[in-house]
């Protein structure tokens, strides 16, 4: 593990997550820019002394001097030091779980692509809502035909975690995540936006083909754009709408998605992830909980407690997580296993976010102009 | 009454608001183009055989020679004819509720609003939704600074009560409002547009500064947009969006507006249209209720039935209609009376409305530019 | 109109609803004690002078001496007085619509059966909750066996109008409802538990076989029982339970009723009466709202204003004054009409509720014993 | 571990519940009574060969010789070996959680908790619905007098688990829940109604003084009552219900509480625990959900990944075992800790579930009479 040491919510996560299956063990790490809470936090998680570094050079060269070098890093470091590591490990084979945005750039997303290739590395990106029981069965059903040709998307992430200037009052993650020097300046657009985009892709399988954006900044001072709303022509002819904010004051996470088809709709939201709503053309609504027997096996598969017992966020985590782990080992015996189509996002769909932060910016640099995403081919 | 005849819902909606508190008698009508059954249907109603018109020409004449005309008339037929209907009724100094849009160009909506400035009638456009004791509630919060600076304002009107070519099947008012003539070209912005976009300028007191808009049309075939969606910048900063449809598949109606701020948010839905949402800055959300003591006069004053007791749409429209007669019956005394902030609709906001269907449809053919809107002053 | 003068919400809202659909003309009225403002109140109302009455037996004597007397009269007086009132009426061939309870004691609720059945008058009594279009939809669905064989029902009506010691407080409303000597010392029993008892026997179709209740004062110093529990063994074998309070601290209404049976459960909440919700074995929730078009016909033909457009309370009552209104017709041309099934609440009605309210207390009496419900048969 | 082996949910709930926090490891089991799978369950837990025993007396035997035996068993058996495997390990000083009902009858219970005082083992019942975070923050309001004098409570676990006759289609845990030899023949009182009644006494923090309970057989031919509903009078006035059913057909699982006092209400639902529900006198609602900042100390302890991340059924099991740590830890310098007032639940609350058992079971066999609970004293 890289980054996500003392203080990080997102560090500690992704450490329940790998613990909840007993599928992976920590024993490598260096978990942060201060030595010493960090090697003690380090030790506290059961790594050997020889094994936490200073810095993620040192891991590199240390763990790929070993015979029992890790299989896995994960990367949980600030969006500006995503393509370094990430490269310096795939380039060595080790798998990689890299944090969202991939990378700060389209031609470094496209280089870790081609090194995970060469090297025959998993490359996956947490955008871990896609792993929830009843995103899959979202998935499943809009996938499967049953509400009929996708019409129009409507998909927000409207936080309100930085609705007041936080990163003046010595909050350590909001002062880098609206730093334009290490986040990018655009901001919201990197860090929930490309979350709310993958979301759209997962349920529909369909990808974006141009983009009207508008950025703005709600709080006053802020560096970085804090909110950014898109329309969205999608492949297949559907339109939507896309909402990023940090500021949507109130909101503890925000994360929902509506999706319309000639014989319906269907909305998922994170505030109840484990229920899903569908409505007919004659406006019944069906409500789906996680664990129902009725449910597709893509959701069922998921399930760990039974139906009436939620399921929560560090479980999606650890879904991921169990698909990762499934991947990695079907590679030692078969390496060009591609990735199921609902399973985790891998480095496509961390390039694909990267390229629609990337296309964002412009068209809102252009007055809200028409612009088409490119959806880069990418060599299998 | 002229329109609202066999068939029509709204005309039958606008009798029962008339009706319930007992404030209007309607006295004299021309209820649609088919002679035979408008008539007896007229007379159903208890109009006097003599009082029951052919059309509205003679109905403007034979109420004009009598000394009990009509105080008020009301405006049901489709969009094309209401310029002329209000306008001739206007100039004889008989009040009119003119449904929406007032008219199909900015330039007859400004006429429309001199002739009723100078005959002294006023002039009402029932956006009704705005007469829900729980919208007044949220208005009389957001205006007081209940959330602090409105910061972004999400509304939509996403109907699905045309998501299947219902033009086709025969269908008569389907057919009135999907045809480009009647309705204009813009379609859903007019017919439900409208209504969303008053309802943001009538809990926030704000206006619109700049649009950017893209119309589409999610049902093949069909001659007009049935979808648009408007970015829009608001006066004091705050930014939003703005989204209008009718084939929202599975959707009885649709219209719903959060209003956010430096404090909190708000929000309102039309299927529960008698709760208020709010949710302050550490996510508290606190759920109103039409009818509790501890609400503002405002929306205390709408109240019929008592805390638990539900008021619908027909109770909404009523309200509207009740504050039209109090403005009649205050300008018997005072002819400059000017209509209360927390009031019905009037010419201006029909005005509003007309200019905003323009725009939309002026920044989409220019490929989502950004335009402003002039909000043409209007004399007082 | 007897009774539902100045102050009185009942009183409104008959004359809200009788007003609605435009089927009823109030023409003779005593509204309440006070006769300046009572009179004043009627001469509003619209009736005329010569039928202003000074209290009931007067108008009982004009209007019985009029060729064109009322038709219908409404009994809103408190408890103790309906069965003189209505009895008096009723005898004269007029038709009657009396508040719950219909009377203070199972002996004159039979009283007036026999009355009623003999003159051919209407005796109706407005339970308005079953004539809620998704209601009627509830019942519809498990008369038909949409849930199979019903297994439990448990209803409540656990409002807080009550909470505090308002009868102390100068309340009108609440010093007579809790003046044993005038509602009885069932107190919320008679007040709300007759209501929760007539939904549950509407939608299922069901008598109660034999109970075991529980009363209890939760206000301290109140002279009535303000909460009861009853436990009740319904025919067919189900069991269910009922609770009236109205002393649920925080409610406003609090009438509610879930009915399970052998393949699924139903539930309806007079706080969203426009949905109905069902279960399926597998927990599939099935939300339907009024004027859907896969609604019974039962619900249809309620609905005035259209899928999406919520209607209220107001509504409610004005159907049962319509299907009132209905049988009042019917019975011109033909004296034996039987009232359908899915109808409004009639004498029938009003005699089970007092008959309930009486073993309530004899089992609570008797320490919660199980008593029989006699359901004493009535002849047709 | 002892039960709780192949294809049992329970089992599989307790292991991700003790990983998840990484303060346990599990060296000693034995999962089952069939020796094969049940050691191979255990060898692929990473239990070692010598650690796996064939039944619960010859790990008594094996692990009270080892110096590295283990600190706590966890006993997932059939209601009626919980004394005899408990009494065990609890005498020889090891620490027992123990599922409920803690045994079948009174006596033995007062024996375990004998035992376990006199040996200074701890001696915990999973209940773990009062582990969660918002549950926490409900039982803190009640007890600081948020919502005044408690004066109703209702509480109900309505499952649906077993609406069908499961016993008879090879389901392995219908068949013991349901045998009146194994789980004796209140059946869901004991199974569901014992947490039910847990939940209300940690929340309020009162205890039972007399009930008036009624079972009943829902699903034809089953051979324990799974339906009971309970009239509850507690300590300080409050009445209230409970009711525990296992054949709500389609409930999903059904714990609810509701708790009413002099100012208000609050309302717990398993089906959205994250949530908690306020209501004051005039109606307004506050939703809380966990994580939020204002929460008080004791719910913002059990939060783990930050508000608007939902936490679910395995965090509440390990925040129950989190607390069972730190007993433990607290017992080894101290002897005497009690356990806090907010946190797991004891010996004492498995003594108060079975005496509740005991009675409800005597009260219904009486004709549903009122009966004390002794809530019989116990040496602390």
């Amino acid at each position: 593990m890289i980054g996500g040491g003392v203080g990080s919510n997102i560090g500690a996560t992704h450490r329940y997550a790998l613990r909840l299956d007993d599928r992976y063990e920590l024993v490598a790490a260096t978990l942060g820019r201060e030595a010493g809470p960090s090697r003690e936090l380090a030790r506290e998680l059961g790594v050997e002394e020889d094994r936490i570094y200073a810095n993620c050079s040192e891991m590199v060269a240390g763990e790929s001097s070993r015979d029992d070098g890790v299989d896995l890093v994960v990367v949980l470091t600030p969006n500006d030091s995503h393509f370094e590591i990430a490269k310096a490990f795939l380039e060595r084979g080790v798998h990689v779980v890299c944090e969202k945005p991939l990378t700060t750039d389209v031609h470094t997303a496209h280089v870790l692509l081609e090194v995970a290739n060469q090297s025959g590395a998993v490359l996956a990106v947490p955008h871990c809502y896609s792993a929830y029981a009843m995103v899959r069965e979202a998935a499943r059903r809009v996938r499967d035909g049953a509400i009929g040709r996708v019409t129009m998307i409507d998909v927000e992430h409207a936080s309100g975690w930085a609705s007041t200037k936080l990163e003046d009052s010595g909050h350590k993650q909001a002062k880098w995540r609206t730093d334009p020097d290490v986040s990018g300046v655009t901001g919201v657009v990197a860090d929930l936006g490309t979350h709310a985009y993958h979301l759209a892709r997962f349920i529909t399988g369909l990808e974006a083909e141009s983009i009207s954006s508008h950025l703005s900044t709600v709080v006053p001072g802020r560096r970085i754009f804090d909110n950014a709303t898109v329309t969205i022509q999608w492949e297949g002819g559907a339109t939507g709408r896309l909402w990023a904010t940090m500021a949507a004051a109130g909101h503890l996470h925000g994360l929902r998605i509506r999706i319309f088809g000639e014989n319906g709709n269907l909305e998922w939201r994170h505030e109840v992830p484990h229920h899903l709503s569908m409505q007919s053309l004659d406006g019944t609504v069906t409500l789906l909980a996680e664990g129902m027997s009725s449910l597709s096996q893509d959701a069922r598969q998921l399930n760990r407690v039974g139906a009436g017992h939620i399921e929560g966020f560090i479980e999606a985590f650890a879904n991921f997580y169990g698909e990762v782990a499934d991947e990695i080992i079907a590679r030692r015996s078969n390496p060009v296993t591609s990735v199921g189509k609902l399973s985790f996002p891998s480095g496509i769909d961390g390039l694909r976010g990267v390229e629609f932060v990337s296309r964002v910016l412009d068209s809102h640099v252009a007055g809200s102009k028409w612009l088409s995403l490119n959806n880069s081919p990418v060599k299998d």
